[in-house]
């Protein structure tokens, strides 16, 4: 249910509760950009001390007001922070945004004491932002409660970081863009990032929304409402930490924030359509290609320009990122090549070779044939434009921006002259600007992957209502919780003694796999004996692992034609804030060294769990290549599919794993099982 | 041996034969850029109309000239080139800059006319740079002679692009850099990028060398002229197109380059210690980094701010570079706490928690001590600084740049306030300083890089005088010739005959291999059987080869015991301007899904080999890793050592290759070869 916050964002009128006139004081700040909404609400002054400041009479308590202040921001020191929120809320505000810094951040105590404030909040039906938080902002409302000011702009910003939401306000104004709204989280200890987000989700003057995030509280709805921003045309950019441990560190020391794994960070990204990114430049760099509303339909770039090296790296960098530049039609080459000079190359990369000093307009021609020509999928303009300073340039940056806005195939353009007029006059008509080609072509490759997320949507699984199960136990436990679920493993048979063990090899016929168990990694241990031949071989390898482990048992197994197939790890795991995370990858040395695994949030269904398998770099080894027979993908998908239905109905196992699974050309078959429950308290 | 290019970018004199009055020319550019060094030397403009240009009374003819001119700039049109040279030459230049193109870019005909020019510059001891070129700039004789102005500073540059000579320039003067001297490369008819390196190497002013090349001409001559220099302590930065197909076809029409394979250049930046990069940005931030002289000894980081998002994200970007953050010394954290307030987090990253705004000089204070502490091999200040713009700021950063220039860990900085007093005192001592968190990592990691290429040099071995050797035959003259070099091959018996076969697989026993011959690539079409156990599947085998393929004749061998180890790559290629490169790579599907290969110049010893093998990502599988034995590694360096010695006698071969070379805990063995030779003419 989404909470109303307008008071929030367009207030009738507000009052700063800890106002200063110390210029060092958070205080003053917030005072001051308070009051330059002056023409648009009423703005009181609170200070206990009363007097002057910033050239108004200071109020000594929110008591004393003329009226009831809609909106309250208080920046009091902590231990004044419960008293500051019952003050208002009895004054009759709607909305607090608490910039007191000292609560829950710091441990269980504080937050004991924030949830205590939270519930009289909602009790009085208003709503806190904070506290820890470094304010709000609202360009259509002039609205101006926070650090720094914001260039009025399409973007939605919601941060958990004041310095970084700063940074990439100034990075959108640099390339154009501008903020609509922005409230900063701090300990979500009332409104949380969900909040936000479907606040923004409504908000017409938000095109696009842009998150930087630390602590997800309940992540599953945050990506449904990311998915649903997206489903209604609004983008949703994620900038997150936590992907590194010592970032886990950083965020943790920061916010206190419960750090989510990055897979499932990865995993929610994917199934809400959310762009992810890693700096604020890659965020507000996306963000300006994803605002054309313009998406590749599939690998084909067309890059041009003036300047054959330009162009020649240009080509290097876009391929590096998984573009192709097909030569062009000779239709089309003719045609370039009538509006070029002689020495004009017009296979792709089109090299003007000097035509944009004869004439300009081969930029906007050439730009609208590719554009227009059915044959690449996005147009890449690199180099020089923006340079050459005169007239005659500004009106082909005008016929350019015509021309991309005619045409549904995204055009980009880096130049060298990013502070140019021609430039300006580039973004201000929707066409993405950069000032480094690796930027440009990272920005298109983000549109591709967008476009290849939106064209085959995982969605965001609802989770079944389930209670614990019944414990499992050990390997055997694993063994028969997977099997019921539908999951074929090789067959094995419970061993303590050596004769047992000879028993069993003869009965599932060799070869055998022995397994030593009661071991967390059978494998790393050297607790896994396979392609064991004949009688001898098994009393040698029996004898071994006793000696080497002294295990209480064993398993004797069939041995799967590992030649005939390929490994794969099947896996489910539980984040905490988003729940079980199906992860896919090939097994081995593949995972060990390659770490090629594909993520979504469980359950997913069989077609889901294929289009997993297939997005693995090494997926070539399981659909077939190179005279390779093709595997039963279908087999493989359908297990992780069963595992993820177990894993949601199951939420006391934190862990489910079948590796390997083998898959050959007729079957997928488990060739180990592991399961690892919550453990509870601590 | 190098040419004397005093005359180019140091004259006494200097004309500019083409000189024009309309802004619009180039000979007008050239003109005013003369004239901007008058104060330094004559200056000449000559024009065949006469006239005034720029306030100057023009002469008709360099025989007019009170004086020999010693550089004499030619921008004429193509037509009249020849002309223009015979007469400088006959009026005495010793150098001459050939603007003019249309010329030996265009294709043969022109470049023997270029080469007939080129002659009588050297028979007059003269030096021609271009033609087709964009001119010279030294900052240190105030020589403009090019288009565009550059700020001064310690980069050399050399570049086959006017307008990526522009970018780098412009991007370096945002950088605090600037360019000591400039040479545009043109069609290096006679003067070529090995005469200017060399040039460089020996110019005091200049303290790194940036180069963007399309066209390498001698490459080993290059590879080593760079080595020469690194060695000197100058740092070589190479720019290259045409890793890509479309790259490559890009520069073909720009410079009609002879491009070369993307892992030639890798190999001989190996060699030579040159630091590759891919785009103008790219060379900028990382010439910054070399510029500090200081190198990452391992890869620990310590990173710091005063902000936790911008320390969390910072943690996670280096760690994506391949950089670790180590969690801080006990001593060094309390050291660290006693300079922050209580809320700081000094575990690494060290966040400061609004200290900055108590005390400025904790930047320096923490600086001081990671650079200190030995605990760290580069440390990573980000995000806030230069945003406190008081006088305070800039006493910390004079602090900083003190700290830096006292200790030998690099240090480098990330700010959202890259054009703040800060900043600039920053850059100004010598401390890189990046406007993106991204940027100020890949440097890093460059360094990182670098630090590890110097610290294993390869170096650029000589290549023996050697003829061709005789013709190479088919498979069996592949075999012959490796052999000889003393690589192991599969035993293996020529037939043509199904009772051939049979005989020769008795005589081997079995499991054999059965190769049909005559084609170019067995596996991909099927022509090779592996694992025939017995003579029945020998049967079966052989007459499904001669129904599907029908060869002349077949290759019966031995099988390997594929199981107990890993199949890799070892080839030589020729590379046009490099010569024989070696390629060493994982085989089967990490060559082709995970393009897992390593490169080098060849002849390569046993011990560069093993450093090869080493370096790739698939390395764990040759070395023993989570429980497999370790490859015998040593062998598969023989193997790869005596194919480059033997690759680097044969100059009729384009290729050699042993793929698989299958390596065990007991030998490297090649179980197939494979010769390409040269082909004469066309």
């Amino acid at each position: 249910m989404s909470r109303d916050l307008r008071a929030l964002f367009a207030p009738r009128s507000v009052a700063v509760l800890g106002a200063s006139s110390d210029p060092a004081k958070w205080g003053y700040m917030l005072a001051r950009g308070a009051l330059e909404g002056e023409h648009r609400r009423a703005v009181y002054l609170v200070n206990r001390k009363g007097g002057e400041i910033l050239g108004r009479t200071a109020y000594r308590s929110l008591g004393e007001l003329p009226e009831a202040a809609e909106l309250v921001v208080v920046t009091v020191p902590a231990d004044g922070f419960e008293l500051a929120v019952d003050e208002a809320l009895e004054a009759g505000a709607r909305a607090i945004v608490g910039i007191s810094a000292g609560l829950g951040e710091l441990g269980p105590a504080e937050q004991a004491r924030e949830w205590a404030v939270v519930e009289r909040v909602r009790a009085a039906d208003a709503v806190l932002l904070g506290p820890n938080c470094l304010g709000v902002a609202d360009a259509g409302t002039e609205l101006r409660l926070a650090w720094g000011a914001f260039r009025a702009g399409p973007v939605g910003l919601i941060s958990q970081s004041g310095n970084l939401a700063l940074e990439i306000g100034e990075l959108a104004a640099a390339a154009g863009l501008g903020i609509s709204r922005f409230a900063s989280l701090g300990n979500q200890a009332d409104l949380d990032a969900v909040d936000l987000l479907e606040d923004l989700r409504g908000h017409e003057e938000t095109r696009l929304i842009a998150l930087y995030i630390e602590d997800f509280r309940d992540g599953r709805a945050f990506a449904r409402s990311a998915s649903a921003a997206v489903a209604a045309g609004k983008p949703v950019v994620l900038l997150t930490a936590g992907r590194s441990e010592a970032g886990v560190r950083a965020a943790l020391s920061h916010t206190g924030a419960l750090v989510s794994d990055r897979r499932a960070v990865d995993a929610a990204c994917r199934a809400a359509g959310i762009v992810i990114v890693s700096t604020p430049n890659e965020l507000v760099e996306v963000a300006q290609a994803l605002l054309t509303g313009r998406l590749p339909r599939g690998p084909r770039v067309a890059v041009m320009g003036d300047g054959g090296g330009h162009n020649a790296v240009a080509a290097d960098v876009v391929t590096s990122f998984g573009f192709e530049l097909p030569v062009l039609s000779n239709g089309l080459a003719q045609r370039l090549a009538a509006v070029l000079p002689a020495n004009a190359s017009a296979l792709n990369p089109v090299d003007f070779a000097g035509g944009g000093e004869q004439d300009i307009s081969c930029f906007e021609r050439v730009a609208g044939m590719l554009l227009e020509s059915d044959e690449v999928d996005a147009v890449l303009l690199t180099g020089y434009f923006g340079g050459y300073g005169h007239e005659a340039e500004l009106g082909a940056a005008r016929a350019i921006v015509g021309a991309a806005a005619a045409s549904p195939v995204p055009l980009v353009v880096q130049t060298m002259y990013r502070d140019s007029a021609a430039a300006r006059e580039l973004r201000d008509g929707g066409v993405p600007v950069y000032g480094e080609i690796e930027s440009a072509a990272r920005a298109l490759a983000r549109l591709r992957e967008h476009a290849e997320a939106r064209a085959r949507p995982f969605g965001v699984p609802e989770l079944p209502d389930a209670a614990p199960g019944s414990a499992v136990d050990g390997y055997w436990g694993a063994r028969e919780l997977v099997e019921r679920a539908g999951i074929e493993l090789a067959q094995a048979r419970r061993v303590r003694s050596l004769p047992e063990a000879r028993t069993a090899a003869a009965e599932l016929g060799y070869p055998v796999v022995l397994k030593a168990l009661g071991l967390l990694h059978k494998s790393d241990s050297g607790g896994v004996v396979v392609a064991i031949e004949d009688d001898e071989a098994l009393v040698r390898s029996f004898s071994d692992l006793a000696a080497r482990l002294g295990p209480d048992e064993y398993a004797v197994e069939r041995m799967a034609p590992l030649a005939e197939g390929v490994e794969v790890i099947v896996g489910v795991r539980r984040d905490r804030r988003f729940g079980p995370i199906v992860l896919v990858g090939l097994g081995g040395v593949y995972a060990e060294i390659f770490h090629d695994v594909a993520v979504a949030l469980a359950p997913i269904d069989e077609d889901e769990a294929e289009d997993l398998l297939r997005s693995l770099r090494g997926a070539p080894l399981l659909t077939g290549a190179r005279g390779r027979p093709a595997l039963d993908l279908r087999a493989a998908a359908c297990a992780a599919a069963r595992l993820s239905r177990l894993a949601a109905a199951r939420p006391d196992l934190d862990e489910i794993e079948i590796n390997p699974l083998f898959v050959s050309a007729s079957e997928a078959l488990g060739l180990d099982a592991r399961v690892i429950a919550t453990e509870r308290g601590g």
